[in-house]
C-alpha cells in the first residue's frame, strides 16, 4: 500500500518532492519535544497549494496517515508522524507574498519563518507581535496550528488574535478559503478560529493573512527585584490597574534566579532577589514611555536605586540574558528536565507556585518556576538530577497528574502555550468533560471523516 | 405533539417558566429587523443553565424546533422562530455574577444587558470594550452568538477578542464548560472560537467569561471635514501609520452629512464638507492625548481651525448627534430602507463607495453610507423613496447582488457585524465556497444532529 502511495504520488507531484531515503526520513522523525521519534514512511515536500491537495486526496484515498510539519519546533510531538504514513512538510511554502502597508496585513505561506516575517513588516513600519520563544526558526503555519504565544501576550495577544483569513485544504484534498484582508466579518461560521490551536488535526494550511500593526518607536526595558513572589504579583495588578499595559510582564521565582546566576557568564542584575519582573514598555515617543515607567516605579512601590533600567541595546541584552538563559542553565544543572506550562488566573500565581514548591520539595525534586505574569501562564521546569532514568519516567506521570490537577483547581488549565500533543493527550480528561471531548472528536470528523490527518494527537 | 411537549415542559420546569399565551406569543415574534415576524408555539423563559438544558433535552426528543433569543435587537432575523417550535428566551438569565478586579474578569449570565456590564466594570476602573449601537438594549448573549462590534472595534477589537470562556448547553442538553478566568489556553480544540458569531445555530450559551481592560482616564472627540472621501480615507492611513490608533474611526460620505443637516435640531459642524472623520482618542493621561491630538492633526493635514474638538459632555454629544442620527434622519426622510453592512480591506473604501454611488444613481435611488473607517466596514443604506413597496421588495434581491459582489471582488465580504441570519442565506453562496458551506453543514451537524437549533438561519 505505502509502496503504491509513492509511485502515485511520485507520478502526481514532481518526483524530487516525494522522498524516502532513510536518512532524510530520519531527519523528519524528532521536533523539540524531548525523548520522542517516529520517523515517516515517506516524506513530502509541498511547495505550493496544489501539491497539499494532491497529496492529501492521495492519502485521503489509501487511508494513509498524514502529519504536517512546518519547523519542527513544536515541544509536545506535534509534527511525529507516530502512525508512520506521510510527512507533509511545508517548510517550502514560505514565501512571504505581500506586506500591504495600507491595509496594514501581511499575506504569507505557512513555512514563513515569524523571525522573518516581523522584520519585513518591520521595514514598513508595522509589526507582527505574537514572539514565541522560537521565533527566528519556528514557521508561521506551526504558529497558527499551536496557537503560539509568548511574553508580548500580555498587551498584544496571541496569533489567534492576528488572523485575518486562512486558505487551508481539507484531508480530501478539496482548498477552502476563509476571511482575507478583512478586520471584520460576520459571513457564516468563524472557520480559522477553530483550526487556530487544532494542532494540525483538522485541516493543512496553505495561506494565512495576518492583521499587523503600527511599530512603536521606543521601547525600554527592565528588571524590577522583589522580596518574594507575592510581592511580585501584586506588583503587577499594581501596574495594570495603573492602566499601564507593558509589552512583557515576565517573572522568575528564586530558584530561576539561583540556577541561571550560577551558570551565566555575566553576573546578572540583583540575584538575591525573592523573584524578579522583567518588563518591557513601548510607545509611541519617549515622553510617553517615560511616563508609564513612572507609573511602573510608583505603582509596584520599588525604590528606583534598586531596579535596572535598560536602555541601550547591550543594556537590554543584558537584562534579557537571563530570562532566556533558563532553559541552557537547567541542562548545564542536571542534562534533564520536565516542562510544563500551565495556565491559572493571574492572581493565582502565588499560592499556586507556592503549593507547587512545597510538593517538590516533599518529593525532593528540585524545580525552576518563571513565566509570563500578566497572563497567568507559568512555565514549571522539573530537574530529573541524579534520578536513574527508568525511574524519573516512571514517576513523571503522577507528577504531571498532580501539576495539572492543581492547576485546574484553581481555575486554570493544562497547557497555556505549548499544547497537548502526544505529550499530554492522556491527561486531557482531566481538563475537559468527556461531552467536551465527544463534542471535538465529532467536530474533527467534520473535517477529517477518514480520520486520517495528525492521529495520535491530543485525543486521548 | 406540541401539546405533549407543552405539558412535558410545564412538568419538568416551573410553570411559570413556559407560556403560551397569544399576546406574550406576539411579543417573541419579532426582532428589529424590518419587515419580517414569526411567532413560537412555546415561550420559555429560562432562569438558569437547567432550564436551558431540560428544555434542549425535550425539544430534541420531539424533533422540535428551538430558536434561543437574548433582548431581541438583532436585524437579521436570528432570533426569530421562522420554523415555529420554542421561542427560549435568556432574558431572566441576566446576571452579571462578578467583576473580579484583580484577573480582571467579569462572569456574566447571557441575559445581561451589555451596557450594563459596561457600567459595572467601569466601577471597578475597568472596561468592556465592544459597543454595538444597541448598547443599551442588547444581551452579551446575543453578542457573543452574533459576534457584535462597534466603533470601538479598530481600537479594541470585537466581542470575539474579549471571549476568555464559555459555558453552553450542546442540543442534547449536556453542558460544557469552556476556557474560564484564564487569557491564554492551548487545551484542545477551541470551542468558544467557532461558537462565537455562529447565530445560535450550534449551542445555547449560559454563562460568559469576559475580558476586561483597564478604563482609559482621558477620552476626546474630534470631528474632522474633506473636501472628499479621498482625502478622508487618505488621512485615515496617514494616521494609522503615525502610530496612534483611535478608539473610533468613523466616516460619513456627502449624502449622509447632508441628511443628517437636513433633519437634526443643532446643526452640525463643517455640513459643508465632502466628507468627516469623526475620531475618538482615548489614553492614560490629558498630555498622551493631547500629542495624539497633535500627531493626528499633522497626518491628516488639517487645518485646525476647521476642525472641531469636544471636550465637555455637551460638546460630545453634539458630535456623536450626527453620527447616530442617521437611521432617524431616512426614517424622517423616506420611512423604510435597505440597511447592508459590507466589509471591504480598508484602503478600498473610497473606491467601492463610489462605484457604488454610480451605481444607485444609474438605478436613480437614494443611498447614505457611513461606517467604521478603521475597519473598512461600510454601513449602505438605500431609500425606498416613493418606490412602490412591491416594485421595492422586487428590486431589493437584485441591488443586494450588486452590493455583495462589488464588496467580494474587492476582497471584502457580505457582512461586518449584522450576520446572515434570514436575511442573507441566500446569498452566502456568493461569499463562500460549496466546499465551505458543506464544512460548516458538518460542523453544524457535530452540534445538532437533530437539526433542531434555530433552523432556518445562515445556511442557504
Amino acid at each position: 500500500m505505502i509502496n503504491r502511495l509513492y509511485r502515485l504520488l511520485q507520478e502526481n507531484l514532481d518526483p524530487h518532492k516525494v522522498l524516502r531515503d532513510a536518512d532524510i526520513l530520519e531527519g523528519y522523525s524528532r521536533d523539540e519535544t524531548p525523548d520522542m521519534a517516529a520517523a515517516p514512511d515517506i516524506l513530502v515536500r509541498a511547495e505550493n497549494a496544489d501539491d497539499v491537495s494532491m497529496t492529501l486526496k492521495l492519502c485521503s484515498e489509501h487511508k494513509i496517515p498524514v502529519t504536517p510539519r512546518g519547523a519542527g519546533t513544536g515541544v509536545t510531538g506535534g509534527a511525529l508522524p507516530v502512525m508512520q504514513g506521510v510527512v507533509l512538510s511545508l517548510e517550502k511554502c514560505n514565501r512571504i507574498l505581500e506586506i500591504d502597508r495600507n491595509n496594514m496585513v501581511a499575506v504569507v505561506e505557512p513555512g514563513a519563518v515569524t523571525g522573518d516575517i516581523q522584520k519585513a513588516a518591520l521595514e514598513q513600519g508595522l509589526m507582527y507581535p505574537p514572539d514565541p520563544a522560537s521565533l527566528e526558526t519556528c514557521s508561521i503555519g506551526g504558529n497558527v496550528a499551536e496557537g503560539a504565544g509568548g511574553p508580548r501576550a500580555v498587551k498584544y495577544g496571541t496569533t489567534k488574535d492576528y488572523i485575518l483569513g486562512l486558505e487551508f485544504v481539507l484531508p480530501d484534498g478539496s482548498l477552502i478559503q476563509t476571511g482575507g484582508k478583512i478586520v471584520k466579518n460576520a459571513t457564516g461560521y468563524n472557520l480559522a478560529g477553530i483550526l487556530i490551536g487544532s494542532e494540525g488535526t483538522l485541516a493543512v494550511i496553505t495561506k494565512i493573512y495576518l492583521k499587523l500593526i503600527p511599530a512603536p518607536k521606543v521601547t525600554l526595558d527592565i528588571l524590577l527585584p522583589f522580596d518574594s513572589l507575592d510581592q511580585a504579583i501584586d506588583a503587577v495588578h499594581a501596574v495594570l490597574m495603573n492602566r499601564v499595559i507593558p509589552a512583557a510582564l515576565e517573572f522568575m521565582e528564586q530558584d530561576a534566579i539561583s540556577l541561571v546566576s550560577k551558570h551565566i557568564q555575566n553576573t546578572i542584575p540583583c540575584a538575591d532577589a525573592g523573584a524578579h519582573l522583567l518588563i518591557q514598555i513601548d510607545g509611541n515617543t519617549e515622553d510617553q514611555v517615560l511616563a508609564d515607567l513612572q507609573t511602573i516605579v510608583e505603582a509596584a512601590r520599588i525604590n528606583p536605586d534598586r531596579m535596572f533600567v535598560a536602555q541601550s541595546p547591550s543594556q537590554k541584552e543584558r537584562l534579557w540574558k537571563a530570562r532566556r538563559s533558563i532553559r541552557e542553565s537547567i541542562q548545564a544543572e542536571c542534562g534533564f528536565f520536565a516542562a510544563e506550562d500551565c495556565v491559572v488566573p493571574r492572581a493565582g500565581i502565588p499560592q499556586f507556585v507556592k503549593d507547587l514548591k512545597a510538593y517538590f520539595h516533599y518529593k525532593a525534586l528540585r524545580s525552576v518556576m518563571f513565566g509570563h505574569a500578566g497572563d497567568g501562564n507559568v512555565h514549571i521546569d522539573i530537574l530529573k538530577d541524579a534520578i536513574a532514568y527508568d525511574e524519573w519516567k516512571n514517576m513523571l506521570p503522577g507528577i504531571k497528574r498532580e501539576i495539572y490537577s492543581r492547576a485546574l483547581a484553581c481555575g486554570g488549565t493544562i497547557t497555556g502555550e505549548h499544547g497537548i500533543g502526544c505529550l499530554r493527550k492522556e491527561y486531557l480528561p482531566l481538563a475537559l468533560s468527556s461531552d467536551a471531548i465527544d463534542l471535538s472528536r465529532r467536530i474533527k470528523a467534520a473535517f477529517d471523516p477518514g480520520m486520517i490527518l495528525n492521529p495520535g494527537k491530543i485525543f486521548p
